[in-house]
């Protein structure tokens, strides 16, 4: 049993940001930080938008925030009552996951009595461009209380502000804010109407960062008086007529009223969970924390695009430029592709349609093909900087390899259009682009393969692989096992499309030659024959030996840089996060478990963790070499990660906050992948049961080649049921 | 007419370190830094020796400073009269460089009267281990005088002390030390004796690390009284009895006399410089200048050796480990084939013994044949570090690539043989090892050599080449053309060896086939089709556009590295000193003179001139362009690089002064190939004058195969001459 809901009593203006983040609600077209309404811009509160971006002068481009149309402030006699300035009596906050419902009531004390000020909002599942919000307020006085509510423009940015100018106004009972962006000149428009209760008296006013109502309520003591606000959100990308939809949808919907909203909105979500819950009997707290991480990952997922990707913290505010890494495809779309296959074609759609972009960076370095973005925006826009990181000793910006060396990218989108495929069962994805983007990528590294004229092997050098640490190595084992899975990829593409007669030209037979050879001669780092280890890189072994401990004893500021030339890991076998681990946790069945365990066991005490991806390679590869117990307590990592106050929340002056989606995507691979075993073999799925001494079951469902199957593990034995229909009991015990 | 003597009057003991440069004596076993007679270790007085070594703990392992024989102090009335600590009336140092004498006389004020302290001494260019002092006091006032003088061996040593113990004591009249290494238990033993003006008495103390003789002369006002010391210096690397050989030398020295052996040293050097001189009618201020520097590489010239050669600073201190560089083969080569091509041999027979060193470090790396030493010792030892630069702001050490990337040291040592063979016209260096250290440097780069799969040609990465300001760059211009260098010499003795029927074996074919393969394919960067402009390197043309001042007004600090990872300079292209400027000199036949002066023009105003290797290929490639004036500048700065009292001293609190005897080398090279243009042309020596506008006659001789050649060449014409003998008339006009 568990409560579908995490609280928080107590109020500590410290916590405010990352609370941002913890309670956050979304829908996948736009991210509600879990902020107060009352909340300016000091607070960080974000109505985050999916996939439309801004750069103002040499800021870095990042997403835009919308007019907050929350903004809720509460007066009594002339006197605001609101969080953090004003004292409180009592102050909850609730995420009610199960349904995206965000609440909170506080209470505080005035000159004529005590007063409760309690809300529920959500960003509507039903309809994507609707927030709802509902205030309710319960003096213990009789009188008058004052709301001043509207639409705030003043907003928080990182890198902003992004709207040049913003137009005010009411119109046809609703207010509405109009921002024009700085870059490109698009459109984001808020509108709001208002359900006021009994006989209420409003004014508005505006300027040109605000439109505001002021609403004065009589109350008496112990009633109970509701405002609902319906908010409309589109931009200039939506449609045509964004600012009449707006208008439409914020009329409508206050017609509807607000508990069919809910309604509706609840109906959604049920419908998710039904499919995509995982039941754990026997843990409650990972049940609870996986879940929590799976309602996460639904409410960013882009279900109003066909063609739209997921930045690496979701919708949660502008860190890391909102911009999609190998997050998405290594980490988080296999929840989508097991449980709603259509958002993991969304996901990459969104790839072979930046195939264009990726094709520019390619040839902009001089390669061939398609070189993916590793900060990838619109159109495939690297947004990546050359001086990513600042030197805490100098404030000087320190030239990074992030962009132009991390060539593992492309891979991932392969390795996701194929993954897509296998387990879709569909060649849709391959039809509509992926082949090319697959052949595109595998140019790419072909035109980066270098032979030393001694030696017959194929080499990549001058990389950076998941650990970022170590920069510009030479046979980074991941990349070149990445590499050769594209070129097989690529390989198996051409064969079929020769086989199918649609292709056969001496041009493709020649690619086809070529391919092969370098998927043959590619150099793939081989385990030790004495240790077992494979090196991560060419003279990682020679690198000095130390602890963790010593390298942090080394530093000389908090937050300067482990990485980068002459960083205190950079020149240690130290690494930042799982490297060798994440490459033979995807090629598992490439080893033998012996091996998988010595390097298992070779780098765990070597890696920081430093990053979110790195704990559930370690759970997974930790399953598979039958340690459930030593993978249990990366697995709560990963699946905690959002759930959390600490983490990483600042790098030096920059705000690097947020949703870790790819840890909760990590965390349902773990529990998947790695506790249940799910796999493919002869083209069924396969379970091998690992559980932690803890679980007594596992149950989820997945989809696989279009049918849904029930899978349901103990420790003695394993279930997989093809269900009748696509419509599946929930396994909630609720 | 020119003086052949530096002056410097008055003292300023601010300008002591640097004097002992500027002032430095020598005979190419040792140097003696010109610093006065009274110095201890504070003002770095030193004996420094050639060719032996020592690592005392983690410090650098460095040249050794023998005991300081010529330690002398001066007592009247029990008050000692020493600079820099009393106050003096007059004070001169002189360098007669034409017989590398050095002088001093300083006048100081004492309660009895003046008292003028005179000294004068020389490293013996005849007998090599033998030094000699003569100190002349010239009272004005009766009385007595006291006199200290012995061994100091509590000597100025950088990573030091280098001696555990020091035995001291007196023996058949000398006094003596000897010194035992650290590291392999080496002796340095120095041995004096002393003669002394009329009745005197002396004494004799010693402890641990010093031996002295007091001595009080009677004296009368007006008169004058001279102390001589014969001070004899072995090591016992020299020979077997070097105890018994320097005490027999300094005995000897002795009854021989001042007078006798100063005449034989003058001797020995006017022998040098019958040969050796330049002389240049109508700028005296470019002949004193050149004839200086000339006279530095005659001082550090090992002609005690047959295999020795010369560290980067000379014999002018344990600065840069007493380490040999490029600067060698590169820049110093020149002077000695030219006019004395034993010594060359001498130099380049070194590279021959330590071919071991440096198959012992292209193993370590992975590479085969021969990767000579960045910084060479005994035996070829690399003491270049890994971390040669230590971080202003953090005080941490920078990795640091010098020793790893710098592959071009392999082809200066090749360049180096195959220019002697050129010039000599023997093959005796050849057939004594020579050939094999070529065929295993082309081993060295085959084994580096490396191909896109997609391309043909052949490249070169991960580098730095001459300019260390960018380092790990790819198809460095002047690296790529000396490995094919390398190839194409290596190609000419196999093929040499094979007419000679010397050697037929199939492995050698292969050998033969491989290497010219990679001499027709490695890829050379080649001058742009519109601005004629060879790339330093991939991605060179991508970098910052900046000034030189711009550059310096980003510094934080003045003793930052300029390059590195994130040095102001690193992604600019401001560079620290020629590189293809360097290359298209050596090569200049292979462009037309429109290439070489539009990269001379591009290129200058981005060079920092930070090294002292720079100027002179500015300046040769000026004169090939046609510009003798703008050459003229770059020319005077290389002949004056120890003349002037600035220059790099320190780096961070590092002592990296010393003298330059590249820079020395370098003049010369562009007085001879540069302003008189000389060349092999057809086998002939060939000139091409271009002289600076004051120059009215450039005059010098040179050895070309076995035979000397005077030249003499004016604006007008050019004068080839072959001498009848090897005795020629001396060029000066004094």
């Amino acid at each position: 049993m568990i409560s579908w809901k995490i609280e928080e009593n107590g109020y500590d203006s410290r916590k405010a940001i990352n609370q941002g983040n913890k309670f956050l609600t979304g829908n996948g077209y736009m991210g509600i930080r879990g902020t107060l309404e009352e909340y300016t811009k000091e607070q960080f509160p974000a109505v985050n938008l999916a996939g439309i971006y801004d750069q103002t002068g040499n800021g870095w481009r990042e997403p835009l925030n919308a007019p907050n149309g929350l903004y809720t402030r509460l007066l009594i006699e002339g006197e605001e009552y609101s969080l953090p300035e004003k004292v409180w009596m009592s102050h909850k906050m609730t995420l009610s996951y199960r349904h995206g419902l965000f609440g909170r009531e506080t209470v505080f004390q005035t000159k004529k009595g005590n007063i409760s000020l309690q809300t529920e909002r959500f960003a509507s599942m039903e309809e994507k461009h609707l927030i709802v919000l509902k205030t309710t307020l319960t003096p213990s006085f009789d009188g008058e209380v004052e709301v001043i509510t509207g639409i705030d423009a003043d907003i928080w940015d990182i890198n902003g502000p992004h709207y040049d100018s913003v137009d005010t106004g009411s119109l046809n009972e609703c207010l509405y804010a109009l921002g024009t962006t700085h870059e490109n000149q698009d459109q984001v428009v808020v509108f709001e109407t208002i359900g006021l209760p009994g006989k209420t008296d409003q004014m508005v006013n505006s300027d040109d960062r605000k439109v505001m109502r002021r609403i004065s309520i009589p109350v008496k003591a112990g009633g109970q008086y509701s405002l609902y606000k319906y908010i409309a959100v589109y931009t200039s990308k939506d449609c045509k007529n964004y600012k009449a939809e707006a208008e439409k949808l914020a009329r409508k919907a206050k017609e509807v009223g607000y508990e069919q909203l809910l309604s509706d909105h609840k109906s959604n979500w049920e419908e998710k969970w039904k499919v995509s819950e995982v039941s754990i009997e026997g843990d409650d707290e990972a049940m609870e924390a996986l879940n929590y991480s799976l309602y996460h990952l639904h409410s960013i997922a882009p279900r109003h695009s066909e063609s739209l990707s997921i930045a690496a913290r979701g919708l949660s505010g502008q860190t890391y430029k909102g911009a999609v890494f190998w997050d998405t495809e290594m980490f988080m779309l296999d929840f989508f592709l097991f449980t709603e296959p259509q958002v993991a074609k969304t996901l990459l759609k969104y790839r072979i349609d930046t195939l264009p972009g990726a094709r520019k960076k390619a040839e902009s370095y001089g390669f061939d093909g398609a070189f993916y973005a590793w900060e990838s925006q619109e159109g495939g826009y690297d947004a990546c900087s050359d001086y990513n990181v600042t030197d805490v000793f100098t404030g000087r910006p320190m030239r990074t390899y992030f962009k132009d060396k991390q060539i593992h990218i492309s891979a991932a989108v392969v390795y996701g259009i194929m993954r897509y495929t296998l387990f879709t069962g569909k060649s849709d994805l391959l039809s509509e682009g992926g082949a090319e983007v697959i052949l595109e990528c595998a140019k790419f590294y072909y035109s980066l393969l270098i032979r030393r004229i001694k030696e017959e092997r194929y080499e990549l050098w001058d990389v950076i692989g998941p650990d970022e640490y170590h920069e510009r190595v030479n046979n980074n084992a991941y990349t070149n096992r990445m590499a050769k899975y594209t070129f097989d990829a690529a390989v198996e593409i051409i064969k079929e499309e020769m086989a199918e007669g649609n292709e056969n030209s001496a041009q493709k037979k020649e690619l086809l030659e070529r391919l092969e050879d370098a998927a043959k001669h590619l150099y793939i780092p081989e385990p030790d024959e004495k240790t077992g280890m494979i090196e991560q890189f060419d003279g990682y072994e020679l690198l000095e030996e130390v602890s963790i401990a010593e390298v942090k004893e080394r530093l000389l500021h908090e937050k300067e840089y482990w990485g980068g030339a002459y960083g205190v890991a950079s020149h240690t076998k130290i690494i930042k996060q799982a490297d060798v681990v994440t490459m033979i946790n995807l090629f598992s069945n490439e080893y033998d478990v012996d091996t998988l365990y010595k390097n298992w066991s070779y780098y765990e005490p070597r890696t920081e963790h430093g990053s979110s991806l790195s704990a559930c390679m370690y759970s997974m590869l930790a399953c598979k070499c039958g340690m459930a117990d030593k993978a249990y307590p990366f697995f709560i990592k990963s699946a905690r990660a959002d759930l959390l106050d600490g983490g990483k929340q600042w790098a030096g002056l920059i705000y690097i906050g947020g949703t870790h989606p790819a840890a909760s995507g990590g965390a349902y691979m773990t529990a998947v992948e790695g506790f249940a075993g799910l796999r493919i073999e002869d083209g069924k799925l396969k379970v091998s049961p690992r559980l932690p001494a803890a679980w007594n079951k596992l149950g989820f469902n997945v989809y696989y080649q279009g049918d849904l199957y029930q899978i349901i593990v103990t420790k003695e034995e394993a279930q997989v049921k093809k269900c009748q229909s696509d419509i599946t009991l929930s396994l909630s015990t609720r």
